[in-house]
């Protein structure tokens, strides 16, 4: 390496140096919990269908430019217009376009905390500023707290998880009818959870063209391989973001796999029952474990708070019996807890045995000391 | 739609506001030559072992978050450090993630002009400022204006195609070397048709830590429809351009079909010399051609300019014939100018006919008016 490397990479934006980044360890494990994925597997059908169109069309030829059908059919399944729609690959480059079209120097962008990362990173790399709204205390929304500062700041840009990431909570629909009315300011709310919640925000965008609902097929639609996402808001502010869209942004496989599984939508709605159903069980078989605290939740993962076990240890002793889990104790306020995402009911078995054995480990290391 | 729609949209950046979207209308063509494309689709065999490989794992679980072995492959084959790696979703997306890490309000980034219009468009979304330097009159590099200007205004990122969209002609690796030498501003070479050149400036990535070399699988590689790109980097700046990449940004079967891709190198080599050779045919049969000056190319595509004809409608002539080539006469100093992609030998031929029968239809619409 020349000595030019200390000057070259000064050339990288301050803001961008100072940050971390975005990191998750890679580990196996049999029963994997930790990414808030859709256990059960697409049907076999659906995939040989994308796969039989895949072979038949050419693999050297550019996507559409304008991926009209995959838009149209978006439209209809979410319950908007088409010219409202834009489709990415995962809804975090979607995250990404509209970031890149609001957020210049000195931005704010009015975030609760805790929540997805990404949000944050992205407004700092481009300069902005985030305002984080702390949840309340009990982790749910502080819907007051969001509407005072949003307003107070002026904010041009908000953004709610709702359900939010890792603490499954709610903003309703009312709330965030009253933030797109309290100010112009753009109100985004990520949608990546909602079919576990059979909440949306999507019928308020009639009325409010500051609202952009952002939605993705890697949860309820089991395609976090794919990588599929779309973006809600009034067509005048679409044609603006698509601006910085980038061009055939989406693969001809992806846009072929979200087709079929939007053909397939009665399959993976029963499965989306099924996994709120294994929550309710997982959430009431963790109240009943002492020295957990589960937090309520409308999303298709679980956090928790232990009371005296070591969460890392905790952690730990769970992947030592095949079990992974998100570890969240380094982020502020979840010091103590770890999300477990639901799985089958099998898995969600093996993960309850195993965090009792867990903790009674735990409870003999303390003793022991 | 409600009263806050012109509202909502003043929160969208003016640098935004102010620029027209990327746009490309959608024709239908027997002899499609107006993206760049690969006319020899990718061996059945290929398609088919990746096509195996997607049934059998899940679509529901999310791409290693660190693509490793793809990275390594990619390394080797390039010639490179795997740790000097990043793959994308196409090279867009990573000319976005180092333009985002780079590029605040007030960046100057110089760009040789005309080039790929995606250099200059996210530069502007980003508030950067554009200093373009123009090619030579014979539409070559400038070597010694691109030098001049970089080092006059500073510049923190320079980007250069090479060989360069639209008009085919390489910058000599020996001028890329003194660019930079001549300060630590970042060189960025997009290299995406640098396989119908023969030349490359990844072995100067040794010496030089502020270039960046951007590579593509849409070109010689054959795979436009599944979107996969790399750069390559010193580590040190590649870890840093790494923080903005959006996580989980490589969806599994494009990972699946790049690493197949490399296994038949070979297969494509082959593919790349007969496009070559048919490029060297194409261009001394359009220097043939009345009335047409070809450019000369060390691409996959010839520019060629007009000396009487109306190239819109030539455009349109060859389009009714059943060949579709790229329109260039909205781009500044290409107001003559046509571009076609190198097809198969028998596409060529439908060209050169179509076009000698539009250029005779134009001959005799000038003399009938």
């Amino acid at each position: 390496m020349s000595r030019t490397l200390v000057d070259a990479v000064r050339h990288v934006k301050p803001a961008v140096r100072r940050i971390a980044a975005y990191a998750l360890a890679s580990r196996e494990a049999a029963v994997k919990l930790n990414q808030n994925e859709n256990p059960f597997e697409l049907p076999e059908s659906v995939k040989r269908r994308v796969v039989q169109q895949a072979l038949e069309r050419p693999w050297g030829r550019y996507p559409d430019f304008d991926p009209r059908p995959l838009l149209e059919r978006l439209a209809a399944f979410a319950g908007w217009r088409a010219d409202g729609v834009l489709a990415g690959n995962g809804s975090n480059e979607l995250i990404e376009t509209l970031l890149v079209v609001t957020v210049g120097a000195g931005t704010r962008v009015v975030i609760p905390e805790p929540t997805f990362a990404l949000y944050a990173l992205l407004t700092k790399v481009l300069g902005g500023e985030v305002v984080g709204v702390p949840l309340a205390p009990d982790l749910t929304f502080d819907a007051h707290g969001l509407r005072r500062v949003r307003v107070g700041v002026g904010a041009p840009v908000t953004i709610v998880c709702s359900p939010n990431n890792p603490t499954g909570s709610v903003l309703p629909p009312d709330d965030v009818a009253r933030m797109c009315t309290d100010s112009d300011g753009l109100v985004v709310v990520d949608e990546a959870y909602h079919e576990f919640a059979a909440a949306s925000v999507v019928p308020l965008l009639a009325d409010h063209t500051n609202l952009v609902v952002l939605r993705t097929f890697s949860k309820a639609m089991a395609m976090a391989g794919l990588r599929v996402g779309y973006l809600l808001a009034a067509p005048a502010l679409v044609r603006e973001i698509n601006k910085a869209r980038l061009p055939y942004n989406l693969n001809v496989l992806s846009q072929a796999a979200a087709l079929a599984v939007l053909d397939a939508a009665d399959v993976l709605r029963a499965n989306v029952e099924r996994l709120v159903e294994a929550r309710e069980r997982l959430l009431h078989q963790l109240y009943r474990v002492p020295g957990v605290t589960p937090y309520p939740s409308r999303a298709n993962f679980i956090l928790f708070e232990l009371a005296d076990a070591e969460p890392a240890a905790v952690f730990e002793s769970l992947l030592r019996r095949g079990v992974l889990v998100r570890d969240m104790t380094a982020v502020p306020r979840l010091a103590r807890c770890l999300r477990v995402s639901v799985g089958t009911e099998p898995q969600n078995e093996t993960f309850l045995e195993a965090l009792r054995h867990a903790l009674e480990e735990q409870r003999f290391t303390r003793r022991a000391r």
